[in-house]
């Protein structure tokens, strides 16, 4: 039998999914899990969207552009402009999820060996991104202390070697929930400006911005127009996360030229989404208020209560939908386990996400936990409810 | 401005994509193109499958199962089982498309300087699935003097190496139109069992099958099961190329939960298209027999008229709905282009792909295209018509 490769050996399971068979298990039992633990919300996708698949007028479903269907494309001029980004239809590759488009980026910016600097904890799939890729991400912290702020340039230049030839940010943030500011944005450029490196900025969270904050896109940065990469989505956007659709977009035109044969070598992104894609973008401002007015009543359950508990804390987020929470255990893996499998508060119980799963430090984030506030507020109550009781109990407590 | 990947200087463009802007020009100047370049069937998706998509019964469209929707892989075994493949649901991984589910299989099998053998002509994408897994492709000959029948072990064997881990083939073939037998695929059989190599199968074509021959699949070798893994897709099948699901199965447990990893890294395969695939196996028998007899008539009129044009010949394919056919021309490349650019015939042009691309052998292919019978027996003779006319008067004519 022949040997699995060296990368698929590398590859990590995911956190989250180590818990599904206890989740599982837990509501075999009977007892309702709050899933704190995904960022899949509870929003409808906008009926305009689903309606368009509905009304999909042709007998056959064919192939695409590689690059994307050009009205698609086009209409997303219009949507970035409304961003104050200016970007042409040609600067845009649709894939199949903000996934692909990262894989198409990695692949046209980086080569096995290279080396990639990423603020943890960061969403644990660029890890396996990268693994995919051949590359190594090399992280530098960003602390709960300072609410997960952009680390010093001191922390930047001690990780940046011979090999480094890019950086990669999540801008609103996950896991952390953290807003870049415009100021952190331009330490950002003037280190990416100076060691000539690729800036892959992941903005799938843009629109969920709380407390009036404005989003400061990597797009905006003056004099490395060449460099940035942005990730897009329209997962969260419109809640639409199975219909896989995801753009990368760079004004480098021999950057997307590049991504381009990546993108034709698989022929075509899928057709069905991409028109839900197109048609979501006819969604009101008013989608997005009743959102993120929903969402802002979610994260003031969440940091009131984890700041409520004993021994527990989180920063505000400023936008997404996640926050790590600092909770008195000894090991985030072995508490959210502990939660499906031998915990419950009046036949209820919450699945979250061990934080260890977002660091790339061995070790880190072992009494911190992602919670993702999709849930309606009363659920997102009651789940609160569950994790201050269980922390009165579990055996594995500290401090 | 930093580097540009030195994998993404070694991906090549697609061959027939560089003809593109040439169609579009003799489009513009009002003269009908015969597309028998791609493989896009003109055959409606079945109804069955865009009615469920119609159908669709959910408010939110969530990310489904990254190994794809349960209720899916469930009928699918029943697919199989019609087609005496044993498999369970856990054997098969949803990707968007072969070309995801072919990434997938590199990336678990291989490693970057790892060689896999391929019998060339091959399907152009291989070689880019290659460099984006970061493995080399090495190409064996198989000849139209032979039909393109499999070539002799002793080719396989001075082609392996150290280095080689495993073997691909398209079966029907993309771009010969070949159909292996069953005596081919166990000559095969024995080689990846005397190596201990992976046997790559390709049998998105596995329906289209002609003059009452049966379908011989890699996954009946007994003796290899854990070296074999089944690539397939739905896009031809049910000419559902724009949904964009295909599959990997194996019977290699420790394959199989490697390669999840790369699919919980991309979260999920597209929603709409996986309700499409699940809903069109419900087609009759009658769809593939009245498609199969469709194809059977475009087959012959092309046979036919390629081996009645002066210095012209191609073998009877017996499988797909491709041919490679050779020509009394100079350069495939330089023809293909010519016919678009300085041809017309009753104002009518063929676009063809130009058989160069799919050999990864310097040179090969030049007096060679390929082309896909994908247009109605009508507009096949119109295109066939065309074909002879240009022959006698490009002026790179040769012979």
């Amino acid at each position: 039998m022949p040997e699995i490769s060296k990368k698929g050996k590398r590859m990590p399971a995911s956190p989250i999914r180590k818990l599904v068979p206890y989740a599982d298990s837990a509501k075999q039992k009977g007892r309702t899990v709050y899933h704190l633990n995904i960022g899949q919300p509870d929003i409808n996708t906008p009926e305009v969207a689903l309606e368009a698949v509905k009304n999909y007028p042709h007998q056959v479903v064919e192939y695409s552009h590689s690059q994307g269907i050009p009205s698609l494309r086009e209409k997303l001029v219009g949507y970035y402009k409304q961003h104050d980004i200016e970007v042409t239809s040609d600067e845009i590759i649709v894939g199949a999820g903000a996934s692909e488009a990262i894989l198409f980026a990695m692949n046209s910016c980086f080569d096995p060996g290279d080396e990639i600097v990423i603020p943890e904890p960061f969403y644990a799939n660029y890890n396996s991104f990268a693994i995919n890729a051949g590359i190594e991400v090399k992280p530098i912290f960003s602390s709960i202390d300072t609410g997960f702020a952009l680390p010093p340039i001191a922390e930047f230049e001690k990780a940046i070697t011979d090999k480094t030839k890019g950086i990669l940010i999540c801008n609103p943030n996950n896991p952390t929930g953290y807003l870049y500011s415009k100021e952190e944005l331009e330490t950002l450029r003037d280190i990416v400006k100076k060691y000539d490196l690729y800036l892959i900025a992941d903005e799938v969270y843009r629109e969920f911005c709380y407390d009036g904050n404005k989003h400061y896109s990597a797009m905006y940065l003056e004099g490395i127009e060449q460099n940035v990469v942005l990730i897009d989505s329209v997962s969260k956007r419109y809640s639409a996360c199975g219909i896989r659709i995801g753009y990368m977009i760079s004004k480098n035109k021999e950057l997307m030229q590049t991504a381009l044969k990546f993108a034709q070598a698989r022929l075509s992104p899928p057709s069905f989404g991409q028109v839900a894609a197109e048609a979501a973008m006819d969604v009101g401002d008013d989608y997005f208020e009743a959102n993120l007015k929903e969402y802002d009543a979610r994260r003031k359950v969440v940091y009131e209560s984890i700041n409520a508990m004993e021994g527990a804390e989180c920063p505000m987020p400023k936008g997404a939908f996640y926050v790590v929470a600092k909770l008195p255990i000894d090991d985030s893996d072995k508490f959210c386990q502990w939660l499906l499998e031998d915990f419950e508060y009046e036949n209820q119980t919450v699945m979250l996400a061990p934080a260890s799963g977002f660091y790339s430090t061995p070790g880190r984030g072992k009494d911190e936990v992602r919670i993702s506030y999709v849930l309606k507020v009363e659920n997102m109550k009651k789940s609160m409810k569950c994790l201050a009781e269980a922390l009165k109990v579990y055996p594995g407590r500290s401090g």
